[in-house]
């Protein structure tokens, strides 16, 4: 089985798991009891903590908030923030900022706004710029394309945004970047969402990045874990598997990312063009090529493909319970519906060899001529 | 070391752990995903919610969704249905709902009411009746009290309640209940919530049980998932290990039950009555036996019993992050400051062994006349 729907989650890091399995065994302890065990485990969450956040900011101006998820990440970055007025995001984003988007409306909280992509599914940043004024209290953009793999500039998008209103609070989705896109966070960047099992890590754990002169209202509340910022007793094992899962992914993370570009090319190279057209673009993320079998429906070729052993997406899985025949993203590039009926999803990990890139290009071609003499 | 308190969490248990991890390794595979292998992972939260749902109530009437934690059902079920007018609940709950009533309050969504509770910890049933008006939108009463382990029916409140005002919504935190204590919720108990690592389950898994003809808004949104009720790529591996945790732990439930209602009385028996009162009621659950060292400070015995090998609890685990130095509910039980102070909860697992209960009579003697001799 060659699996390439990595954006969508990946296996855990067996070396991670295995490291981290002492925390479900012996080190089970709560992190918030008295005694010298419970207490321990407060500084192995500190430890992870810190990890975490070092390899992408200044620990000295962010801190790090354990969450369930990158979902939870987002409500609580948009729901603590987005307040009277108006709030801006982007009509690319992931569902879990698009529909808590939806909500400030029917909550009547403050009025979304959405600024367009480009063709290359980057926000059109002058189009974000315009639909900021006085009144807006939170800006959402996306870090990396979860359907597509472009990558938005969002350090400059931040540093715009706060020239234009320096009391704007400015969040990223940053799911599909962490660990996988070398960055650092700039320090008007504000929050900024991680998630653990898209990086090798177990699902079930998330975390918010911070800047730490915000004050955060929090979202779950109740014994005031997270220093008050997130209730809930502390996912001690999940945390520990994310951390060492970090540790790995970024130890590689430039030697990976050229490597995988060079296979995202083979890919593309090797597709027959009379049935694929390229959606995802080169400046994107190598960890996602999306493709249009233009005239076919994506979710045929899907299963086609799982028949012979190769596992794709067709844009989000999260957006499979919505029952969307369509790629959102896609169309919100610009691209008919016919195009967005067709795409695939080809996403990759720091596991997928060239061997595997070699097989599923060949397995493509194969399902994509097959059913397109059918259709015919 | 002996580990008494079991009431802020359990060892998880292994042989769950063990045959939960294929969800972490081979069926790492996303629960949305359009493929037969992420198709396979429904069928795998099919089954651990019909076996989560099947042991404490009828499968037909309610339904389960997972979420991260007790905490986040608790903030679910109450964001979701407190509403215009007022909400009640006692003085003696869980923070998870305890904070959010007093956020109800702050957001301005409902006026909260709090019911006192009995000598014996249970709430006055007649008093939180008195409160329930036209105006109450939910009412909230906690099953088995964390900090001293009275049982309160709320069954019997839920059918009373709905006497009084028949569309006031019901919930009850059931996390010290849920797999310990035998029960099953009558379909007037609208919303309950249970934990997994109170019973051998990993941290970060938690349900919320519905009863099915209730339209819930979503508390985390985004992808959809949970059918629309809970977004987040679910974590199948922690929800696995809770579905085997809790069949292990439902399997014996009865003669754990017993057994530890034995070790628990033993325990009392054999405490120095100079030194311990007994807070716990007899008819509280077996799993908790809280005493107060009066005119002693709790927390000062915690750290010397520690020192000796015996790890015990002071009131929640939860609310040590509060910085309050005096259990909530020993206080609102109607003890003085001095009870509350001298509070030690000692709370027990199915693991929990006889001798275990003998050495730690002992040390729990020899600690309390030490300090109580220092003190004089």
């Amino acid at each position: 089985m060659i699996y390439l729907d990595n954006a969508a989650t990946t296996k855990p890091l067996a070396e991670a798991f295995e490291r981290a399995r002492i925390y479900a065994e012996e080190k089970f302890y709560n992190p918030s009891a008295l005694y010298s065990e419970g207490y321990a485990m407060q500084g192995e969450l500190k430890t992870a903590r810190s990890a975490l956040l070092s390899k992408v900011t200044d620990e000295s101006a962010f801190e790090l908030i354990f969450t369930s998820c990158g979902t939870e990440s987002d409500n609580q970055a948009i729901f603590a923030f987005a307040r009277r007025g108006n709030a801006v995001t982007t009509t690319g984003e992931h569902s879990a900022v698009f529909a808590a988007f939806a909500e400030l409306k029917n909550r009547g909280i403050a009025e979304p706004r959405y600024a367009p992509l480009q063709k290359d599914g980057r926000v059109d940043v002058d189009k974000l710029l315009s639909l900021v004024d006085e009144k807006t209290s939170f800006v959402s953009v996306m870090h990396v394309n979860n359907e597509i793999g472009s990558i938005n500039d969002i350090n400059t998008i931040a540093k715009l945004l706060k020239q234009k209103n320096p009391r704007t609070i400015f969040h990223s989705d940053g799911v599909q970047a962490y660990g996988k896109i070398p960055f650092k966070l700039c320090k008007e960047v504000d929050l900024y969402s991680v998630s653990a099992h898209k990086i090798g890590g177990l699902k079930g754990v998330g975390a918010l990045i911070k800047r730490k002169s915000l004050v955060l209202s929090p979202y779950i509340i109740g014994g005031g874990q997270e220093s008050g910022r997130r209730s809930g007793t502390e996912n001690t094992f999940g945390i520990k598997q994310f951390e060492y899962a970090a540790e790995s992914k970024f130890k590689d993370l430039k030697t990976d990312f050229e490597r995988l570009k060079v296979y995202r090319e083979k890919l593309w190279e090797r597709l027959d063009k009379e049935v694929y057209a390229r959606i995802s673009p080169v400046e994107g993320t190598p960890y996602i090529l999306t493709v249009s079998a233009i005239g076919l429906r994506g979710e045929i070729l899907l299963h086609m493909a799982n028949d012979k052993g190769l596992i794709v997406g067709t844009g989000s899985a999260c957006s499979s319970n919505a029952k969307t025949r369509y790629s959102k993203v896609v169309l919100a590039c610009g691209y008919d519906e016919k195009t967005a009926d067709g795409v695939l999803r080809l996403s990759f990990s720091a596991q997928t060899t060239e061997e595997e890139i070699d097989q599923a290009a060949e397995i493509l071609n194969e399902i994509g001529r097959d059913l397109k003499r059918r259709m015919q």
